[in-house]
């Protein structure tokens, strides 16, 4: 049977192997000793074989920040109220909020998707209104979405990316904001990998040792109910997932099918690069990994996803913001690429 | 006694306790999470404390890069030749090495300062001429540098402070060139904190095992020869230091006695940053670690230091480069810090 979201599984862009290796070679002529400049060599050359060219360059950086409120936020799983998520979104538009500030510091397009919230926004002439509901249902109830909601979440993420890719994007970014939904990406990221509650539930926004042993339980009784149905992981996400999940989920596979690097943020981000690359293999090709997050979980999720991240500094704020955080390294790493010196227009002698 | 180089022991400027409690109060009111923003937090109310400013900035950047070779070269301790300590002088001056890339990208201030390379680096209009000599002499036979040697370097460094002081720089960057100079930080680290060579000794720019083995051998040599005079830094910077190394102790007191916080770079810096410590203990409020280097006695540098360095991506080239790129996360901070909203600004809900 074929359904509205037969793109997901469609193919991915390849990489260009030719570009990767001229770029290779380019690194070892550099007037530096070789490896000398770490990572940074490697994001170089990663960026040539996505880019197709031997010295590539990252100026053109679209950040897509999808918002939702989630039922299982009347569970009690949050430290914050659920009116933040709307707050936030006015906080966005206006300038107010860490990614806001961050986009405008990095010249980076930023956009973002209202796909539900369960208190009014208001008219805000900068957001897109993708309007699903207000909120997913409480999925220790019921599953979160339904499949058109899904299907409209996936679709929103997809078109972000096309967006993306119309403006020209070098990096995509997903950011996201959503009360409660460090409790839906623990729940996904348990029944992707098999793994238990008390491993994945963290204090998200700040809830104390009792709040975090609450939410482990409600996501133990949320696995219970839906354990016959876990098996696919787009079913897990329609059942545990959030709007701004689903969408990313989309936007990262849309990112990877147009050929377009996406730099995963956090906590959240990496549950959807995780049920992404399930979806669809080929998308890993395409991720790049900027931080390692303060949530405990995250690790595991880095680990199943064989992740290493760029940065390491207590960040869990969500929004994109640690993505974004770590952009000027990528372009650093690329502009040290294409403008050094090799050894023979430099005049210095080699390794002895 | 007085000499010339009782100015090391001179005042540090102290920081501003009132605008560092007023960036910690504004921190604790900006839309997010208490804590979200990580290490970003810290950097911002740091520099806040560092300026005397509530909302610091960044903006200024003055890199000094040091130049000078080292006798102890003639050991066979590096991979490369002594010829590209010279070829790497002309290199940073007509743009092609890293750090040159890096402060243009930065829009950073670069200058050279050639302390006395052993090969000739002809006229280069760009770079600031202080010739001490053709290297320091071999400290495996006799101490690297005289004692006018020696005030002359730390005052070359003191002397690129007051310049940055005078272009008006936020952040200072002190950055190496001279092949053979991991085998004289590791020297003056086992100096300073009684560890053994084996401790200390690394591939630099990629010894191999046999290399290091050899290079920590001549170490060993070396403390022998000089045991009985290394319990004053000031003169075990003499006897095993670099007219380079003395340049970035020099830099590094002087800017903290102007109150310019400096950004450390790796493995050699951090060597420098030791000896000024141990000179001028005040000297330590004003210095943040960029990076953690893949020069495997880094780990026991940035200890003793009690240093948590920003980054750490496997870098080991010197030059400043490590700190250069930090330099952005720095700047994030700061605009994050003083660019987004409050929560009672946005109407945005506080913690449950």
């Amino acid at each position: 049977m074929e359904t509205r979201t037969d793109w997901l599984r469609q193919a991915i862009k390849p990489l260009d192997e030719a570009a990767r290796a001229a770029a290779q070679a380019r690194q070892q002529q550099l007037t530096k000793p070789p490896g000398a400049l770490g990572r940074l060599e490697g994001l170089a050359i990663q960026f040539a074989a996505m880019q197709g060219s031997e010295k590539p360059q990252v100026e053109g950086v679209f950040i897509g920040v999808f918002a939702g409120d989630h039922g299982i936020a009347q569970e009690g799983v949050s430290a914050f109220p659920q009116a933040v998520t709307a707050e936030m979104v006015k906080n966005f538009a206006r300038g107010g909020a860490a990614i806001s500030v961050l986009a405008k510091q990095l010249s980076a397009k930023l956009e973002v998707v209202n796909l539900g919230t369960a208190f009014e926004t208001g008219d805000l002439p900068s957001v897109l209104q993708c309007n699903l509901g207000k909120g997913t249902a409480n999925f220790a109830q019921q599953p979160a979405m339904t499949e058109s909601q899904l299907e409209a979440a996936l679709q929103a993420g997809r078109d972000s990316a096309d967006r993306a890719q119309q403006a020209g994007a070098q990096l995509y970014i997903g950011g996201e904001m959503g009360i409660a939904n460090t409790t839906s990406a623990a729940a996904l990221a348990c029944a992707l990998l098999g793994l238990s509650p008390q491993q994945l539930a963290g204090p998200g926004t700040g809830l104390d040792h009792a709040g975090v042993q609450h939410k482990a339980q409600v996501i133990a009784r949320v696995l219970a109910l839906h354990a016959s149905h876990l098996n696919e992981p787009r079913e897990v996400l329609r059942r545990l997932g959030g709007f701004e999940i689903a969408a990313l989920t989309g936007a990262f596979i849309g990112s990877a099918q147009q050929g377009i690097p996406v730099l995963v943020d956090g906590y959240i981000a990496s549950a959807a690069a995780l049920i992404a690359v399930r979806i669809n293999p080929g998308v890993a090709d395409w991720l790049l990994f900027a931080h390692h997050s303060a949530e405990p979980g995250h690790t595991l999720l880095l680990e199943a996803l064989h992740a290493e991240p760029l940065l390491n500094l207590g960040m869990r704020l969500g929004e994109g913001s640690g993505a974004a955080v770590a952009v000027p390294l990528i372009r650093l790493a690329c502009a040290l690429h294409s403008g050094m010196a090799t050894f023979a227009e430099a005049g210095v002698s080699e390794k002895i």
